[in-house]
């Protein structure tokens, strides 16, 4: 069980949003190498259709698999919500989204039994949080609302003033009236915009914010399959990214909390093909910017 | 010469966008035949390095050649400012680029030689609005600053609104302060915002749209090669897709200015596998919304 407890967890999602799970998993997992992997050369998901979000997230998988992790977290909303059925049937090792903790979480979360839930066209489309909520229990209320400015705003780091409010007001007006005690945060980006949703919601309502429910259940997970790592030399962190664009740094520390150290660029859009060369961030930055 | 001057004309755009670009082809030249690619899989262009801009860009052409075109438009700033040359020198047949035309047509404006250019971050960062510019005339004085949030306010439909009118003022102020006469507008989305930028700009400044500019060159580059069409047949457009995202009929019939008829799924992000089955939009649309 040794050989199989040292193996890293892998992470994947469209972008850089995922690295706030990543954030979660080290805070509670200390311990664990993770390889992340982020679709960047075709992100965003959460505006495609389910057909091609489908077809990325195995390719996505595919990838992980690659690199011969013990369990996979779909970092991502979106995928969560329109592929995770597909991942799962096709995967031989534990595959964890996002959503399912979320949900849970919010169904813990509320007294008046009324969740508004908030993600990319993509997510709320697929209505996926609504049957997982109700799953969970049917006499849940939910009201549901794409806010897909967010993801730009949290990118372009206008996260706490005048234009995210406006922008925040106008979104989420509809489900403060609703009259929720819960909001899910159902996108990797929006904890960014912690601060101007709770302006437009009020006090009363409780964010929730999937990625440390997801991190507790990626532990739980492990520790009953006997895979937590024993390792002492655990703990790094492997970014794999299909391009490595402008400001990577700049965003990628944000959503990470801290500085992204070892990063690769992966030839293919589907991160099929290794480069097989280490890239640093200065290197990819620098092409990033030539003519 | 007939039977190619009767093939249709080729463009290609990382998403929608470019389908401006096509509305004015067909205003100016109405018996011609024209094929579009959008890369919406793979959307948006404009966010990342240029190295994954011209693979993905060469990608675009080589699926328009398939289809026979006799010139091809490059109906993306973004890939017209980081991947035009590689692309011109790898054809036989004219590729012509939106941003030439629409620097030539903002130095033919200016009085005061103070030009404002806006685009995406790769455009911006790539100086080629810059170098086209100063090539033309160098005592130009240009100004130049990217406007990221402007696609999403597109897609999203808020192009005239007080949520647009505050983004622009904050991407815009340090421009018009500048005292320039003319702003290109960098970015096929643009256009739809002209309202606001006019708003903050002032009505001093002209805005350059580089669609008419190209369409014009179109014109002239047929005619310079005996290849206008002389069919009686034209004016048909057929639209070729990666994905079919939701809400494509709407935004895609924003842009074009008139409903969408034909569209084709292509499998694989480049393009490069065609389905080979003809979907209407409804069939992609119910896709995209399923689960």
């Amino acid at each position: 069980m040794d050989g199989n407890s040292d193996r890293p967890i892998g992470v994947f999602d469209s972008g850089v949003g995922g690295l706030t799970v990543v954030r979660e998993l080290m805070a509670l997992l200390p311990g664990e190498d993770i390889v992340y992997f982020g679709d960047t050369a075709r992100v965003p998901y959460g505006t495609k259709s389910a057909e091609t979000v489908v077809k990325f997230a195995r390719e996505d998988l595919d990838f992980l698999r690659s690199r011969d992790v013990k369990l996979i977290v779909v970092a991502c909303n979106t995928a969560s919500s329109i592929a995770l059925p597909h991942l799962a049937d096709d995967s031989d090792i534990p595959v964890i989204g996002v959503l399912l903790p979320g949900a849970r979480s919010a169904a813990a979360t509320t007294h008046n039994n009324r969740i508004a839930v908030i993600g990319t066209t993509a997510t709320i489309n697929s209505g996926a949080y609504e049957n997982a909520l109700h799953d969970i229990y049917d006499g849940l209320e939910i009201m549901s609302h794409p806010c897909p400015l967010f993801v730009s705003l949290a990118e372009e780091g206008w996260v706490d003033d005048d234009v995210a409010f406006m922008i925040a007001r106008r979104y989420l007006e509809p489900l403060a009236g609703f009259g929720a005690d819960t909001l899910v945060l159902g996108c990797t980006h929006y904890p960014l915009l912690k601060s101007v949703i709770s302006r437009v919601m009020g006090d009363g309502v409780v964010l929730v914010d999937s990625a440390t429910e997801t991190a507790a259940e990626v532990r739980e997970t492990l520790a009953s399959s006997g895979l937590l790592s024993e390792s002492d030399s655990g703990g790094n962190i492997y970014v794999y990214l299909s391009d490595i664009p402008y400001r990577f740094r700049e965003v990628g520390e944000r959503f990470l909390g801290r500085p992204i150290e070892n990063v690769e660029q992966v030839k293919g859009p589907g991160g099929k093909e290794s480069e097989g060369e280490c890239r640093d961030m200065t290197a990819g930055r620098a092409a990033s910017s030539g003519r």
